[in-house]
């Protein structure tokens, strides 16, 4: 190397799209996920762990939509790659984009020593390569429940409570879940006279119903060339405040269809249940229009909207063929899966909650010869719960005193070189300012 | 597609090297984690995050040593792939093999917003593409703490009370840590007259006194052409017990140094105060055969040893020039990390603790029309923090009663088509036998 080369100064910026987080975020973040656990791990759901690494042969099968595109791809180890010409070639792993997929391989390895019916919870990162965006990262958090093996809307009841509940517990108010069937989707879809083979192009349109209203849909139905009698049909329904604000048996009168059949019923159990559990904690609704994005749901699919979220904080549904495909014998199943990066961002506009554990500094010379009370004396404090901070003393006192305050410690104990302890004015003391 | 083509049946192992992490063990993981960041925490250490993924230009300056091998690499997106013929061109990204350069990394980013001294808590999976072995997986938690910005040894002290504390809270006996500096091994190896350049090499041999003994590290250092008589003196030093069991204070004299230098003194503060803080919890011992891998360290190493692990537990020491490479400034550094996975599988050997919750099963009917009941009488218990899990009631009730009460149910609660509660009798009842 060339002598008089210098080590060129490097970028110590996270890489693009992803971030560091700040302390203050990850306690928020840690209490935040700590609370949601609890509500779940009370109702006997237990954590799984998957690696964040699988197989692209999983990962590309199709039941990740979209999200396939923007898999981070691991390049293979030891190969002459030299040769190798496209990307199947170089790279045979992948980092996760979701949580689900994981869990579906997860069950059909381990089934033989799981419970029956096995309720999860996965919480963990998860990575999709988006053009980097405001408040959208690389690498975010997904916290899911999951219960496999329960074909019951039973399974639907829970997921709905325990995830509403932990929102709840969380401080969120003013929450709506939002409930439909995929079914009800095709019976609207067949109603309307669109093509059987194209239903789920229909759904894509209908999805994007909050962001360019019932006309924008209409029009981007028009577009593609579906039927005209058919939009048209879709386009009457969806101004029916009947249909859109109905009960599930009023709009299957409306189909043409009976009330009776197991989706309505179903669809009608769940209200019902949930209606009478939640109490004033939060609210269900039928939204007949409710698509969620991916294609795998095979009946009841839900989410929860929050007065301060402009997109929903929380998202699931029934997939009960996902497994099957795995295994080889289908499995029901159905998830839900808080949105927790959204969650956090609500959270941290409420600015931070007063944790209630007394912070204590311990502040001493660096030369001190009484090392050994000073740590006995936190010892004690520890015992207790507390937080206990050893800072040697700064050249500039006053700031520190002023920085611990900022950083919520309420008691600054000063040893001095005699190894005697005494307070530290703090400013929030009558008489002001931080002096000593 | 050929129409007749049946899709593979698709491999539904995790990828070679990873694993899966069964319910049981994760909940064991989470509460060791759980009491881990307890203790950190009570002491002023707050818990910070950096993505898994990182530029390779930052993961590949040397400081990583041979972890530098083992990186997993990230395909680049969206770019002329074919073109490239080797790996530097296919690939910027990786994910990390350690938390503590990307720490170096966070802290240049991130200085001006972060407390000073930094005590920083870091947990979380870090990846190396190893040979796969039992026990030794590709994917592992890491969980460090690390003081920024503070020379003094009290950040030593700090560090090595309080993963001492937090490895004995866990219920882990008879501790040692052992305890040398980089700069002692240095005047061992100036002592014996190795030569100054070669230094590295004398102590990556010296490294593997535990697995090779004193005679194969001698052989390993004559083959590589250490001068005879350097290794005849360090052979010598190893034979004696007044070196290998001294104080620093005996060794500093036996290498005709003195001891009142201040590595020696700062060696005999830091083994002076735990000695005295420890207790009965632990011991600590000066190693002057102790070497730690990595190429980083500037100051005093140490590492903590159970009775019943063959290898270290946890190990850290001082890096006072690594973070000067990232932000241009040295900022001293010390940093000691628990080997999670080993305290893991301490934890695994001792079988599951009683966690003192008590644990319900309400089992129903499908069909019951008293759900709500059923719900209200859960929301009781989970409120009073109880684990309360709903079950439907299966075909073979005797076989579902038992699994419950292998997974801790102590109490199960059936209900019947009528919505009344009845307690189905355990094995573990006087009487015995699952009846119902």
């Amino acid at each position: 190397m060339n002598e008089h080369a210098r080590e060129p100064k490097l970028d110590s910026t996270p890489p693009r799209g992803m971030r560091d987080v700040l302390p203050d975020e990850v306690e928020l973040r840690d209490r935040t996920l700590t609370t949601i656990l609890d509500v779940y791990r009370r109702r006997g759901f237990q954590r799984i762990e998957t690696p964040a690494v699988e197989n692209l042969t999983l990962l590309t099968r199709g039941e990740g939509g979209d999200n396939e595109k923007l898999i981070f791809k691991i390049l293979k180890r030891g190969e002459r790659l030299s040769a190798a010409r496209d990307t199947d070639e170089l790279a045979d792993l992948g980092l996760r984009f979701d949580l689900t997929v994981p869990l579906a391989r997860y069950y059909a390895n381990n089934h033989a020593r799981l419970p029956h019916p096995l309720k999860a919870i996965q919480i963990g990162p998860v990575w999709r390569a988006e053009r980097p965006q405001h408040g959208r990262f690389r690498q975010f958090t997904q916290c899911d429940i999951d219960i496999l093996g329960v074909r019951s809307e039973v399974a639907e009841i829970e997921l709905i409570l325990a995830t509403a509940d932990a929102l709840s517990v969380l401080g969120l108010e003013g929450l709506t879940v939002r409930i439909n069937d995929r079914r009800i989707l095709a019976s609207v879809a067949r109603y309307c006279g669109f093509e059987e083979a194209r239903f789920d192009a229909v759904f894509i349109a209908l999805d994007k119903l909050d962001k360019i209203d019932a006309a924008g849909v209409v029009g981007e139905l028009r577009k593609v060339g579906h039927p005209e009698r058919a939009v048209s049909a879709l386009m009457a329904l969806l101004d029916e405040s009947t249909v859109t604000a109905a009960a599930p048996a009023q709009l299957a009168q409306r189909l043409g269809e009976t009330a009776d059949g197991a989706v309505w019923r179903g669809l009608t159990r769940i209200i019902d249940a949930v209606s009478a559990a939640a109490g004033p904690r939060f609210r269900i609704a039928f939204d007949p229009t409710l698509v969620r994005g991916m294609a795998y749901y095979t009946g009841p699919i839900f989410e929860i909207r929050h007065q301060d979220a402009s997109s929903s904080i929380a998202g699931g549904g029934r997939y009960d063929r996902m497994i099957g495909k795995l295994l080889g014998r289908d499995v029901p199943a159905t998830g839900f899966s808080i949105g927790f990066e959204r969650v956090i961002a609500i959270l941290l506009e409420r600015g931070r909650p007063d944790v209630g554990v007394p912070k204590t500094a311990l502040v001493f010379e660096e030369e001190t010869s009484h090392l050994g009370s000073i740590l006995a004396t936190a010892r004690d404090l520890w015992d207790d719960g507390h937080i206990v901070l050893l800072e040697l003393k700064g050249k500039r006192f006053g700031k520190q005193v002023r920085d611990l305050e900022s950083r919520g410690f309420s008691r600054i104990v000063v040893f001095d070189a005699e190894g005697r302890p005494r307070e530290a004015e703090l400013s929030s003391d009558a008489g002001g300012g931080s002096t000593v």
